[in-house]
């Protein structure tokens, strides 16, 4: 079976097309229809306080839990433009859901690109004809039109007993010249509840996508959307659907990590001895975002005092005299100080393991995701907007 | 007058030497004597868990707020070497205050450099004559040996009503191949009691250098330490001393800002208009660290979005549709959306001033300063330690 990703699952279609509004001419619009029997939806948006129009549009008709379409573009992300930007993007969504035929609450909207630029409506709106029409089986076509500096698209399949999960995602780097977004849709022809979406989609989240942090940075319009219309017949159990569920998510999680902007090395950062789980996660955090572990491991270089440094600036009980630091499952730190032959551990590789001991007996851990610091992530967001 | 620095007020002397620490054979060690009347002394130490041997040594010594010396060297931090860094350190402070005729408990000690090799103590020790014998007037040569990765040394001098007020300072970047300090010595001739001492000192490092961030990273060897002898007679009032000693404390925090690694821009971040005071200093912080914004700006590119998306992750109340961001007193966003002229501001300068108001009506304020996020700073930091 080729991966065509969000339209694997039975009932979902999808199109892309060309608005132009990208100065690349590259597709810049997707949209993705759920043709039911069921319209089961779920989201989770960006924590940021400073949020995109787009995101506005898409929690409001999240919060029936049904949603029958998306409408997605890529060059612009429709953040910080002010009433106008509201006005926009209701304005799209009013005339691609007339022409679907659907009400206007049961559309979403996710953008990415460019911040603080007005919108194109009339060129996004004179490319809805393209769009509703070529409807079908374009997954990989849809999953290509939402990228922006990603350099390859990123998709998903799972074959679940009887039921598939099929997702698409972008992100998470940044676009010249302003921030993009993770987007993230995935469709499933399982038949789900609401409930069960909304609270299985949220924990799936909060393992993955949550847990990748390429540099701190929260965006105005990060928007994870879970499309479920039972086309399947078939209703899986709680547990394997978020086995499934959570199986997609971390192949999408993967890819997103493997392009993010200017990566030479993908790192797993993992605590352990912590009190708890959440103090783990605090601290792997606090590791994962120090600027200077991720320009030692651009370098491949067995800085481990870094780890350290960086560790004991966590929001997590240590014990300061009983750290233990391993790259690669090889021992550089045991109780806070350097083994003979820390510096010949090998981390020229492509994927570096970092483990951490806290030393308190505890038993909580947690393993979060990022990227080292490299010339070409530099390079790449400083390039001028103008 | 020509600037000596921390032997600029009466009865301070100094005398720096060359261990061999250092693989470059640049002067590595200093040795900072006051000879009274008094041995008032503050300190502020570093707040990350995991802290350097000399860091416990110099927390110890000035618990009962008097200080006779302190003892510097560069290239080895002395921090993760365990019980034997201890001992290390203990050796050296009961070996020079000895000679020196002085008790222990009155010699603070400072490391900077690698973190994780074991302190070559009969090298340090070698030197004792030579630093004892060679005391005098040499602030300039201590400010020199404390000096790791910086290209200049560092250091300040205030002439306040009858008394004086002289510094020294190295950091904040990185040493290759391991995590560098900030080490700060203030020395006066004002006379001053021990509790006066502490809570100014306190306060004026709030102010100037917890609000200096390059990299977000605080080290295991942090320390600012604060000597007055009384030997110029003369009691300042607080609030006048207090002001003097913000005046050495900014001074040698703009010399800091400009030395940073990888350095092409200086950047002050105020927010205005927020609750209150703290309010205003996280979300000024969370910008000054925000990559995304630093590597903007190391670009000179006017990318006002990218400062939005940052301070909205801020934990501080704001009106997301009403924050406005000045560049250099250009405004580049008012409420929230793009100016016409935004990206005709320049920022080809040195110095960039960016004020973020965020729209609460409230008059809380605080500014921060850091640098941009350039190709040398990962160059620098990315070098290998073995």
């Amino acid at each position: 079976m080729t991966v065509t990703g969000i339209t694997t699952p039975a009932g979902f279609v999808a199109a892309a097309g060309t608005a132009g509004i990208k100065p690349s001419g590259k597709p810049d619009m997707a949209l993705v229809v759920n043709r039911g029997p069921k319209y089961v939806a779920a989201a989770v948006t960006t924590r940021n306080k400073v949020i995109a129009a787009p995101v506005k549009i898409t929690r409001s008709a999240v919060k029936d839990h049904e949603l029958k379409a998306v409408l997605y573009n890529s060059g612009n992300a429709n953040a910080c433009n002010g009433a106008q930007g509201d006005a926009d993007a209701q304005a799209l969504v009013a005339a691609y859901s007339a022409q679907l035929g659907i009400p206007a609450n049961t559309m979403a909207m996710c953008s990415t690109g460019i911040i603080g630029e007005p919108l194109p409506v009339e060129k996004m709106l004179a490319v809805s004809d393209e769009l509703i029409d070529g409807l079908g089986d374009h997954g990989n076509r849809a999953a290509e039109a939402i990228l922006t500096t990603d350099t390859s698209r990123k998709q998903t399949m799972i074959k679940g007993e009887g039921y598939t999960i099929g997702g698409m995602a972008k992100g998470v780097g940044m676009i010249a010249p302003s921030m993009a977004t993770m987007l993230v849709c995935v469709t499933t022809d399982a038949d789900i509840d609401s409930a069960t979406a909304q609270a299985t989609l949220s924990r799936v989240v909060e393992q993955t996508f949550n847990r990748l942090d390429v540099d701190g940075s929260t965006s105005t319009n990060d928007t994870v959307i879970l499309l479920a219309n039972g086309a399947s017949g078939v209703t899986p159990d709680a547990h394997t659907f978020e086995k499934d569920l959570l199986g997609a998510c971390e192949d999408l999680l993967y890819q997103l990590q493997a392009d993010a902007e200017g990566v030479t090395k993908r790192i797993a950062i993992t605590v352990t001895g912590a009190r708890a789980d959440d103090e783990a996660l605090r601290a792997a955090r606090t590791i994962g975002r120090d600027t200077l572990t991720k320009c030692a491991l651009f370098g491949s270089d067995p800085n481990w005092g870094r780890v350290l440094a960086a560790v004991g600036m966590a929001d997590a009980e240590m014990n300061p005299d009983d750290i233990s630091v391993y790259f690669n499952e090889h021992a550089v730190c045991l109780h806070s100080a350097g083994t003979d032959d820390a510096r010949e551990v090998d981390l020229s590789g492509e994927d570096i393991a970092v483990v951490v001991d806290l030393g308190t007996g505890g038993n909580g851990q947690a393993t979060v995701y990022t990227t080292d610091l490299s010339h070409a992530y530099v390079e790449i967001n400083s390039a001028y907007s103008t």
